[in-house]
């Protein structure tokens, strides 16, 4: 990619501040638009060191509201420091609907880097390409509009301005080790610079800029961003054939077909429930002097016992090293934005549990049955959540995820006694009582996104709850024998 | 305060065991109750290390539903790490209405270490002391029940534990080097533990427990916590006399006394406007360098003209080192926690600036005036602002206030013009005109906002803007000389 960049002859400045002066009222007006149709942009800018990046981005939103843009500057830590997945920091900083966020360097700079410095493999370099297609993709599903800029300069122009920024006493702190690491890898750079962009064309084009010519190649940005926003306010979100890729799928039992009379004596679970929990805060020790992040997730019917089942497998952690989080309706700030969002947001650090009391899954639950999202949205969804499970298993993450089952008259009997039990009244609400109705529309749900999302890097487990103890002793096999498996590959790995 | 410890003789553990059962059982009822009535609770655990602070939680949450607690490890980073003021990762910990966290340490730790290791200075530990008597009272006011704990061992018992601890392959890492040097230096973190607690004890009380008897301290920490959750739910928020301390106010003008017909020429503006913003750029860099943070606060009629008064501050900023932060509404997670929750998890990292487009004065504004909270609510306010805004500038911070004021006339001259302008309406909202219909008494409470907030540390500027030009000028002035003041104190500093 970084061949094909014109040199671009000599242009009359003139012409082209007048250019610039007129993209910048456009821009402007498109704001409006933007902020009405509520739709979110992205400007990823990446380059080499010293090409300008900043001082472009100055440029570009020298006439917009303050109110209506961001600006992130993610930071390359070295791997050893890295406690979350590859994408967290550029997840996390997502534009909320009618706003433009414009990243700094981003995904790129934060795979080659790391990719060039040994600090990640070639196969977890692989995986990051793939990753950032997955990302990139989804938001443009999710009605993101994107622009990916790299500015580009020649290793002799690199010198000259390294140089400069050295000479100077105020600007010397501008250049550090890795901008002069850069220069003097400048070829091997270019090479994983130009792989990185052919591998991730494909979804949201690449555009070199020429990073030797300021003024053009601000008129060169804007009047792509330009016209990517009028595309954007003209056809609306991004429409086409749904991407998908065969996963390799784990056979899955319809909920019609789960034994339910499973059951456990008391003694025998008064023995195993001290025996899993004495275990599994070794294990904790474990994970968390490894630095392994494990992330549990609770799906079920209302009243299946998840609060309890959560309770008895928090009771041996470390209350340092997990949490639990609840999932509840989306706020306001979360509908504005992809609706992964709100759980990037919350994903454990490394070494720390996060155990989720209902998940990304109401996706493909609630918000299909309810009408939340458009049938197209949930429909998709089974592809973005398996691509994103994997990212966090390709970060090293133990993912768990358990649909604890009962039958409907064990949900009936446990919300009379919910009604009559002053003290568990709380748990019972009139919606529970709703989503009771559509019982046969949840299972065919629930089935649908048991068959198309239990993958061998994170499986669903059913659990089979009518009696609770019988669910938490089995949930908490579950979750001993996938840690000290986690734990044995650790140490060989 | 660690001498008045008992050392409490032979209990029954048989009877102590039947105690904490029974205390549970208490806990577990209130849980209800805490949830209905909305009521957060802090818990706060300081102690030796290795006195037992982490199973000491660990045995206070065992029956609690885990959806209704989480549990924080604060880090005690070293001071040049450390990116915001002081009390930042507390308060911004602090729990939503109706749940309780559980603090693994918390402000005692980040104060007492430091001092001892000569990372903050006497006077700084001072203003430590200062602030935390603020942030818990201005909690307790605003609903917070707080529990503070110490856990308290002797020298020669955790000589024994680290030891223990040492010895063991599987827990070895738990020791380290902070460990080891508070061991060494046992007596000089007692005597400052001592005054930090004495000094602390006012507004609400220390409990220093036991930790040799760990099963009697669980007890006597259930036992406190579900007194004073009871005493909370019995009598709701704390109700006193309101705590008031003189800040030294700078003498400010009535909004009717201010000169609206002060102008500036084109030809003036210009010239101006671009010197300071070359200014501005400079000093932007060495902000940054010197890691000073900066905080610009906008209030004002609507349509004084702030958004292009940010707009003309913000333009020579680089966009890596500032952000613009629009206040709107708060949304119902941020209006489950203290009001000024919101605005310390939106503080800038030391080297920035954030500019806050509407700030926590809505308080005694929209609030006061809509009657979103009570007489008493707001009536504390000027004083806790007061206390917030000298925790940032004790942090170092550089704090500008602006009210942008024009008179009714512009108003709606200003409101007519975006009115007939298509692409400056979604500025005027029905809101907008309701509010012009309050204009005495908004003009009551700002009158009286800048009367008891303007304080030498954070001071209020009105800024004449019946002429947009003259007021972004004035404020450029404005801000440019409080940096530069600013960057040669750091210097000589």
């Amino acid at each position: 990619m970084l061949d094909h960049i014109s040199k671009n002859g000599k242009e009359n400045s003139g012409e082209i501040k007048a250019e610039i002066k007129s993209l910048r009222g456009k821009l402007l007006a498109q704001e409006m638009l933007l902020r009405e149709k509520g739709l979110p942009v992205i400007v990823l800018v990446e380059g080499w060191a010293a090409a300008g990046k900043g001082s472009l981005i100055n440029e570009l939103i020298s006439e917009i509201d303050p109110r209506f843009y961001n600006v992130v500057s993610p930071v390359v830590l070295p791997e050893k420091e890295e406690r979350y997945p590859y994408l967290y920091q550029y997840a996390a900083a997502i534009p909320e609907n009618g706003k433009i966020m414009f990243y700094d360097s981003g995904w790129m700079e934060g795979a080659v880097r790391k990719y060039l410095k040994r600090d990640i493999t070639k196969e977890e370099y692989k995986q990051r390409i793939r990753a950032v297609n997955e990302f990139e993709r989804q938001l443009r599903d999710g009605g993101y509009l994107i622009l990916k800029l790299f500015l580009h300069i020649s290793q002799e122009e690199q010198e000259k301005r390294l140089s400069a920024l050295k000479e100077n006493y105020e600007t010397e702190w501008r250049v550090n080790d890795e901008d002069v690491w850069q220069h003097r890898e400048y070829k091997a750079f270019a090479d994983t610079y130009n792989e990185f962009m052919e591998k991730t064309d494909g979804f949201i084009p690449w555009h070199v800029l020429n990073g030797e010519h300021k003024r053009s190649s601000v008129r060169d940005a804007l009047k792509l961003l330009v016209e990517l926003i009028d595309k954007g306010l003209d056809k609306g979100r991004y429409v086409g054939k749904p991407f998908a890729e065969e996963f390799p799928l784990l056979k899955m039992q319809k909920l019609s077909e789960v034994d339910l009379s499973l059951i456990i004596e008391e003694e025998e679970y008064r023995d195993k429930l001290k025996a899993l929990q004495k275990r599994l805060a070794e294990l904790h020790n474990t994970i968390y002097r490894k630095k392994i992040p494990v992330i549990l997730c609770y799906e079920g019917w209302d009243a299946a016992g998840k609060g309890g089942n959560i309770r008895r497998v928090a009771r041996p952690l470390d209350p340092r090293g997990f949490d639990v989080v609840p999932i509840a309706s989306p706020e306001p700030h979360e509908l504005n934005r992809q609706y992964l969002w709100r759980f990037w947001t919350r994903l454990p650090r490394s070494g720390h549990v996060c155990i989720f009391d209902r998940t990304w899954y109401g996706r493909v639950m609630v918000e299909r049955i309810e009408g939340f999202c458009k049938e197209e949205d949930w429909k998709r969804a089974y592809q973005e959540i398996n691509e994103f499970e994997r990212q966090l298993t390709d970060w090293g993450a133990v993912v768990l995820k358990f649909w604890i089952q009962i039958d409907q008259e064990t949900q009936l009997a446990r919300f009379n006694d919910r009604q009559a039990t002053p003290e568990k009244q709380w748990k019972l609400t009139e919606e529970d009582w709703r989503n009771r109705e559509k019982w046969p529309q949840y299972e065919e749900a629930v089935n649908e996104m048991l068959q198309k999302t239990s993958t061998e890097n994170a499986p669903w487990y059913i659990i089979e709850s009518n009696d609770k103890k019988y669910a938490r002793i089995k949930t908490l096999k579950i979750v001993v024998n996938a840690l000290e498996k986690a734990c044995e590959q650790h140490i060989l790995g």
